[in-house]
């Protein structure tokens, strides 16, 4: 038998009620390249969370998303700011690069950024002899669990305006982000505190696709040149209009965050209760608690998980991630196995 | 009514078995990026075609095969050949000299390349003033809808082989080129006349999806972390997995070219009984007849399609593509208005 | 003994001013990276024959000059529209398509550019899914001797401002260009109805350099950024600053074209008396006489050029290019031995 | 009067023998590119120190000299590993990534790098989600003035061979580095200690240039398309290779090291003799001095250089330069005003 996997939020398909609705729809001729009446329909239901006529595009993937958006966004000199354990600055074999600008990394313990260290950055950068910073790249959640508050993100929002950076947000798990009991954000705030952000799908139980919304326009002049150019127009853009019309036309997007939420807060509070620590305060679906090697081995006979960080010689943190479709039942077992 | 649309084959959504197929695994845990199991499943699938231990990967879309196999394969001085109308070319917003590379054109009145035109290149391209062209770039069917013969293809591969040149080939529409009557080609062949080339699911019946088939093994190498950078690497790879393991379990790939070509061919067999000429001898699921512009005119109100080509001030070329969902009585009404 | 070379215009060193003036200003210490007084006092001294208050900056080369100017300038979409014999789409190693553009070439008999042309490439890109060509490069003189007149500079400089194409010249022999007798221009013209030119140095006298031209002040914001990133900054910059001051504190610039000129002029005017044609009519310092293949053979045997292109089974063109330091002597003796 | 400056060591021309020879060669003809006999020259002088049949380059300068090699060698996605304070890292505007590759970089304190930062590298970067590092990138001297010993150079190249990675020295300063005190390395060792190494010319007594001297042969492969590119072959080639002959037919490049180490030493001495300590060993021609904050605004009334680094409140580095024409007079004032 397989062993029941928390290892990430994209272990399974889609809800059921989005494969419902390609089902349904499948026969319906549309025009292609995310012009159809799908991805209209998607980007009308978000709009009534984001109370403002951003634009909005669809693509496949998080990477893609980013690259699109940064290389779209930066003259040639301009670099991007992120904390070290960023996902563009570790985890996406250097696409940023590749489309030719640097990422300036700054250290963080808890995966956020702060204006501190957004200063630091600047006050190194000063002439044409070094690149120029004129981005902020934060994610929300971040890469270790941690979500922002409204509190953090207008601080660095209005940093950025008043330095002349723009802010975008890695929103791959905004989901479970949004629907965490330690935020007080909503889209509208994002709408509002950033210049460009995505709504993250395929780690919020779409088959795939991210929702890329633009809040400041002059940054979606021709950005449709830039999608096709770096391969992410998809031909049957429907898949994701259909998705994320499913999504948003009700709350399923919000409903399938605070599920992964629960779950892997039940997670937490059962291994919290046995006395083990963890590598951050555990916010959204992904946590990380602390567990001794010989537990580790143990709970690895029964469950998929990956380790993520060596603490001392007898400890380790692990990560586990819970998803829309993580049964309480393998959470109860898990329990019940520590 | 919504008008029926001739304009391209990626107007639906999937064959209905691949959509099955998808509510059946939904639930199933797989690891990502495209090592999981489906994904294996579909390789071997595919290899009995091949008859050969090529490598197999998938990404989403045409633009972004085209560009990860371009750029992992040439080095930053090194070209690429392609005809005028190739969609490297033309159709993917400089996405292959985004990056790095030129793409040299040559002329083509059927869309095909020739050994020819190649030797041309090759001949006034000789110092390090100029680039070095190192690629062949074809498409099959090509952009107005003729194909490769197999002495065509062998011509072609063996010139390349004789003067360095790699050989790949774009089969966004290759379900229709290798199930046309013109052709005699097989996916064995294509494994041993090219050096890579990719099996386009996208607008042979599948939601997304294109496979990349790399037969010459040194240009495999870390071949990954291309698709990765470049943003072509799917968190749920089982998306395209799953539907090409349906596409190729069983002859269903090849059934969907063989109904898109049935279409168009009675479709041009009723043109050209009508009287009508073509802009390219008909051969697979595009078709080009050339109509007079009132008749056009009078087409246009009840159906969907692209003016291609003015020819003369009485008469335009149109384009005329079919796909595995054409109905029947689609075409039947057509040639009725005609 | 050596053969005399009419191969290029950058066969000797520099005129003996430039070196006198290098010898005596060796020990003054300056500051680095184009910002001493010598690169001031060239930039002032340029702008006496501008009229205008445009940036002036100075790279070692032409194709760096090019490079750093166009992707400057250029959006990672957008496009530069080139004759196919221009400079950029043939002997540049790719250099542009290496920063990420394409470059979109028309044809040309004489090797200038026309708005008919430009008007063609405008309505072939229509949409993202294609490049949107955004400047038009030329050079001046051509790539085959010709050069611009005033009426047809200013014809396309209207057409760009109308459609929004920024207009660049490469002016690596444009000291040869300004002088000739076929031409109405002037160094002022160019600041008029150019956004960027370049004034080569190279080709007309100077141990190397190139003083780039901004006209247009938006494109000049952080312009050395892009200068240091492409490595066209040079640390002693006052090596090019003090060429160019002695250039044009008088009249050196001009008298090194008009001569270069002059010895072209004897050349074409003593072949021209023989009876020969020529491929373009002789306007600068290159020329093309259409020989005959016994007779190149011959000439060969004395002197140092390059055969251009075959034109018959009996008869090609070469090229005899001259400059500020070609000997009337050598001149004679070619037209002797014609 | 103007103040002496210490702020680097391309504040002056070149050294006399060098622009004298560029005098007596001015008229003769050669062909451009670098394929001249000067050049050629050049080549064979620097040999006969390799003692290797090394591939050997001219380019202008170092940014260039760093983005050509680095750009030229490295696969999409691989990176190059450098110390934090490395040139590339800092002070090239992003020139690597310009050309799509990420630069890792380790801490340093002395300027240099191990072997345990490489392999802390290594070990992070272990599947395709990361980049591929493959470079070595290391600056004799360093940025902050230390110089590698021959036990130290040999440790990292063994390390680079045994994890396959290549092992790139910039030499701007190389001059100053083999003819340091603290120095056992010749350039018959880099010779065979790298893979390429490149020798500046520009910052020991050249007007401009660079010589890239390539050991390992199948890196030499289409070199010259790179440098073409990248914009950085000169027509007039002989430009570089008339200097570099003029260096090293004799001991002068040598010479003109030992003579701005000198005058370093002797600075340091003077310094320290006074009771203050430095920043780093002083080992060549940059020390680093650090200094009461009231002194070195009173030695800035009468000398210009560098503030580097600021120590404490009352204390800061600064950064003191001395070249191959530095005067002992100027030292001996810059002592006394101490």
């Amino acid at each position: 038998m397989k062993k029941y996997s928390f290892k990430n939020d994209y272990s399974e398909g889609a809800h059921p009620a989005i494969l419902q609705r390609l089902m349904e729809t499948n026969l319906q001729q549309t025009i292609g390249y995310g012009e159809d009446e799908f991805c209209d329909e998607a980007r009308a239901w978000i709009k009534t969370y984001l109370q403002k006529d951003s634009a909005i595009h669809f693509v496949s993937g998080g990477t893609q998303a980013n690259l699109i958006v940064i290389s779209s966004i930066l003259k040639p000199h301009e670099s991007v700011i992120a904390v070290e354990s960023g996902h563009i600055a570790v985890h996406e074999t250097g696409a940023i690069e590749a489309t030719g600008h640097k990422v300036n990394t700054v250290p963080t313990i808890d995966g956020k950024m702060t204006i501190e260290e957004i200063q630091n950055v600047l006050n190194l950068h000063t002439d044409e002899h070094m690149v120029k910073p004129k981005m902020v790249y934060i994610s929300n959640s971040t890469e270790v669990g941690s979500v922002y508050t409204k509190a953090e993100l207008t601080a660095i929002y209005d940093f950025c305006q008043a330095n002349q950076l723009y802010l975008f947000v890695d929103g791959a798990r905004l989901g479970s982000a949004l629907t965490s009991s330690k935020s007080d954000l909503t889209l509208e705030d994002f709408a509002n505190l950033t210049d460009v952000f995505y709504i993250g799908g395929t780690k919020n139980g779409a088959l795939i696709g991210e929702a890329i919304i633009i809040n400041t326009p002059q940054l979606n002049e021709d950005f449709r040149y830039h999608i096709k150019q770096k391969g992410g127009m998809l031909a049957k853009g429907r898949l994701i209009g259909i998705q994320f019309a499913e999504m948003f036309k009700n709350d399923l997007f919000f409903e399938m965050g605070k599920h992964a939420n629960a779950m892997a807060k039940k997670l937490a509070e059962g291994i919290a209760a046995k006395g083990y620590d963890f590598l951050t305060v555990p916010s959204s679906n992904q946590i990380f608690p602390i567990l001794p090697h010989p537990e580790i081995e143990r709970l690895h006979e029964k469950f998929e998980f990956f380790v993520w960080q060596k603490i001392d010689d007898e400890h380790s943190a692990v990560r586990l991630v819970t998803s829309w479709a993580t049964p309480e039942e393998q959470v109860d077992h898990f329990l019940n196995q520590l």
